[in-house]
């Protein structure tokens, strides 16, 4: 089962109809930057910090809350206030309030915070706790001022990176993915919308209405039981649509919805949310008008989810537990 | 195209694992009745009522908003105090008003409720508009109350019946479908799930993972433009599982979720609602038990819309509109 | 107990800081007009319809439901769009569908909407069964048309008029009631506040700060039982200020927690809801500069429900019940 | 103006009508215990922690965000699965991550739970920044490990302690204050309801029904300022009434209501939170016997305030900012 990671488009998996943005990345949308840190030590760790880094906020933002099991941070202030006012990290679930923490650091140094004594960091998580000893708390300040500090444009690293690097979705190894889609409205007017996600979820996976189920796949590979559990899905969209925080909620509830594309049975286990934001201020997108971008958000959220399907590779970890990756002859067109 | 109505498990589609009651229908759950009364009048009318009878109330429910471009009545306080003190309700967009004024009228007059002076009258409505002429609002209170009066045990008829006499989804001819699955809880109980859709959505029709593109099976059949519009869809899912009204918030999350499965595309014009209750108090169902549940819903939801569609006739009305039914031969495995 | 109903300021009972409009009315907001129909016949029926008439819609507007124990209609799809589409009535519990049905009526009629298939009347109640024969339903199109077609600018009626004249608040008649407040933003625009309530709550009445315990003012006197129950409230605030949906909601929160000052008790039988919509869009209120409008709103609900009070005249009604208004020499200053 | 610190009864000031438990504290409630760290060192720290610890876990639990601008940690997973799974602890803003990760310590740490890895720590905020340096992040592990691990039973500290030792109310020195009442339902049985509040809030303080005006009071005394700003406001109400989530949330709603009492105003910038908790399962209480809970819980809130002013000491603190102590002859009765 050794095989080079593949997005999905480069095995032929193209889903729905919306033409991507030039990298297919939410880093299509204007002033969005990603950066990572991977954290793999020994056979402990397999973990990491992924920040979704806007260059200006606040931002208009909203959030839904599809399965509440989780610990996101900030999320009632996202919601009073419908806007993000730092930075989006994500990382694994008990390391969540050290990445919070380490992110107010962040903000309190900027410049022009010299005076600032609130900050409402956002930090999502889900739990690589099967691969990566999640008790040990491993993240730390510098993990997450590196993931800021290195925060570009350009292509993102998918599969076993960032906080994805001890991920595990529809019994296969999972982690970062991303895409995007280039939506024109009724008024004329053309946008990106780019999403990524932090793909940790139960179900059988669905490659374009192909079910490739893990239990079968993995029938009699040592270390793969415990196929269908699902640890939680965060999944961030940006748009540079001047969507206002009401309408990035739609669209927030939309981006959970299109986890089912793939396959994912919304467990109790899996506390799923979407988080989503706006670049740009600008004339008002009639409600008329939101179509396309509700289409896209899910389209992008299916090819999102199975690139950080395609791209991760098989992964041992914690206790010598191991998730393989979905062999690719599998789902090839 | 001329076909018999056929059920999914009859042209050999089977979604999920999970066992079916022994109707395959809401009405396996004991206590629950269903009564409908269908309305076809000329070329005009092609609209009706359905009515979800649990033979005792007030009984534990809630609600989930998937989108909220409908006109529910009874949202706030059934979510408030957690509870269904009605029948439910479902018909025609600018009809629910006056049904749910008929169901006032039938709750005055159950024996007992002499005194009563309050009442919580819960409609679900989806819009008929393009096969029925909404805006003449022809429910009637003898509809309603023929509808509840008439409510019984025993297989629900499905298709273009009762609410879904005239509405339509993934570019065909829908209406009412039903389904129901066993489940077995990890302390041994066991319950059953039974769903009932009133189907009336946009996106492209996915069987069991095969797409069947309504633009492409119509394509030069008269009137068949406009396929993928959505107007809505009501999802009433019941169960004897002791579950309390927060559970059942989590049930009507994933009743809404499981559209996906068929291709729902959750346009901004389709109000998605799911309503769930329970017929039955009890030791109540532990947190982490209710997966079983939760997988069970989304297999119910998806076969009960697929029972909307393959159970409907192609049918025409309003200004000489026609919408298709699906083809049985493209389905049939 | 023979008084003429007056205003709080005609007895000196002045709340808060704000200077009021020149009316001290919701319809101190340009675009907002009032109508009230009246319905008392015999000694059963003391109800009404109170309508709340902007000049264009849709507009902006959202929903805070403080004890969701009530029949509210429009809910869902006022929140999901951020806006009312038609006028808002109030009237009695069991009639509020009948009105949303004669709303219909109302929208459908307006020159423009012959083609519209969709409408979200917004009806919200309280229960005047204390003093009117609800179970009757006795609001007929009729009202309602004659509400909204009467719906001017200039001095609104209070007391037990329009959706008021069954109502009790605090033991004693309450009704209508409204103000209106002027406030100047930070950034040095200025606007009005409006609102109007229908008072129908329990608690013990507090005038700035002063109790005046139903209880023992009206010990003795014959039918002056069950002085606390709690009925519901509605309470409507209307602004000019460019608010969007999310501050809007904001400030129906706030609307809501005004009760408070008047000495509501917030009993579970009182379904409480706020509305807030604005008249105008424009440069957006910056949420920092957003403070004097929830003050202002506080102190108008605090204003408008005293004078629902002050302005009701004892009333028999139903089954030969009594509420008895407010002496006004307790409360004169 | 010095002044032993007293309770509100102590002074004759005795809110509504049900009689307090023997400490008239959130202790009454059996299993509930507090523990308080006070960080006062030099002139620039005022601060510390709060911790309301049950003596098991989880418990139903739920949630009112009445102005979510605050940074709550463990709100979503509070609310989807009704319950609290960690003791809640109270600080200061940018403390609060530092205090979430070591409640996770505290937690992991448990017998018991070695195998646990997903802990969902609830911690609430206030903003203490006006008399304390709250960009250095003062709170530590270790004093997050005291707070808990002396968490008794019997009299709470009240006053500029724990939470409250930096924060402000009405435009007086405020801080931790607690209150509790004793109800009898309709069904004969009594339970006792605990309310604990981190008062840090905007208004104009009332008691009963008196008002006291800091600005007039403080008028002309050095560094007494910016009397009226808001930096939230965190109440918990605890029970042994065998309410579930859904209750605990209509009690939470209560609970942010009955901050009006002492004239609070609700500001932007306020973060203001219920949060409820059950110590006690068994027969359920019945939707309409739950009105004595609902005017306890508003009471004891207006005590707890109450107590938070008057047992709070004139406090210099960061920058030399001083806020001054309620003067009691104002008060007393």
């Amino acid at each position: 089962m050794t095989q080079l990671p593949a997005r999905a488009r480069d095995l032929g998996v193209v889903p729905g109809e919306f033409p991507t943005g030039p990298l297919n990345a939410i880093t299509d949308v204007p002033g969005v930057r990603v950066g990572q840190v991977t954290v793999r030590e020994g056979s402990d760790l397999r973990t990491g910090v992924t920040a979704i880094v806007p260059d200006r906020l606040p931002l208009p933002a909203n959030l839904f809350v599809g399965n509440g099991y989780g610990k996101l941070v900030g999320a009632t202030q996202l919601v009073e206030l419908g806007e993000i006012e730092t930075p989006i990290l994500l990382t694994g679930t008990l390391s969540a309030f050290r990445a919070a923490d380490a992110l107010v650091s962040y903000m309190l140094a900027q410049p022009g915070n010299e005076e600032v004594i609130s900050i409402n960091p956002v930090v999502g998580e889900t739990n690589d706790g099967y691969l990566s000893d999640v008790r040990s708390r491993p993240i730390t300040e510098a993990h997450v001022l590196d993931a800021l500090h290195s925060a570009t444009t350009g292509p993102v690293a998918e599969g076993a990176v960032g906080a994805g690097t001890g991920t595990t979705a529809l019994g296969f190894k999972a982690g970062i993915g991303t895409s995007s889609r280039q939506v024109v409205l009724g008024d004329g007017r053309s946008f990106t919308v780019g999403v990524l996600a932090q793909a940790n979820f139960g179900g059988v996976l669905q490659v374009l209405g192909q079910t490739v189920d893990a239990r079968q796949v993995l029938a009699g590979l040592p270390e793969s039981e415990d196929t269908e559990q699902g640890n939680s899905c965060m999944i961030i969209t940006a748009t540079d649509g001047p969507l206002d925080a009401r309408q990035l909620g739609r669209v927030a509830r939309r981006a959970v919805f299109g986890m089912a594309r793939v396959g994912a049975n919304y467990s109790h286990g899996s506390g799923d949310y979407g988080i989503a934001f706006s670049t740009r201020s600008g004339e008002p997108v009639g409600e008329g008008n939101l179509d396309p971008v509700f289409f896209a958000v899910q389209e992008a959220v299916e090819e999102a989810l199975l690139n950080s399907l395609f791209m991760a590779e098989t992964t041992t970890g914690y206790c010598g537990r191991i998730r393989y990756a979905v062999p690719h002859d599998l789902v090839r067109r």
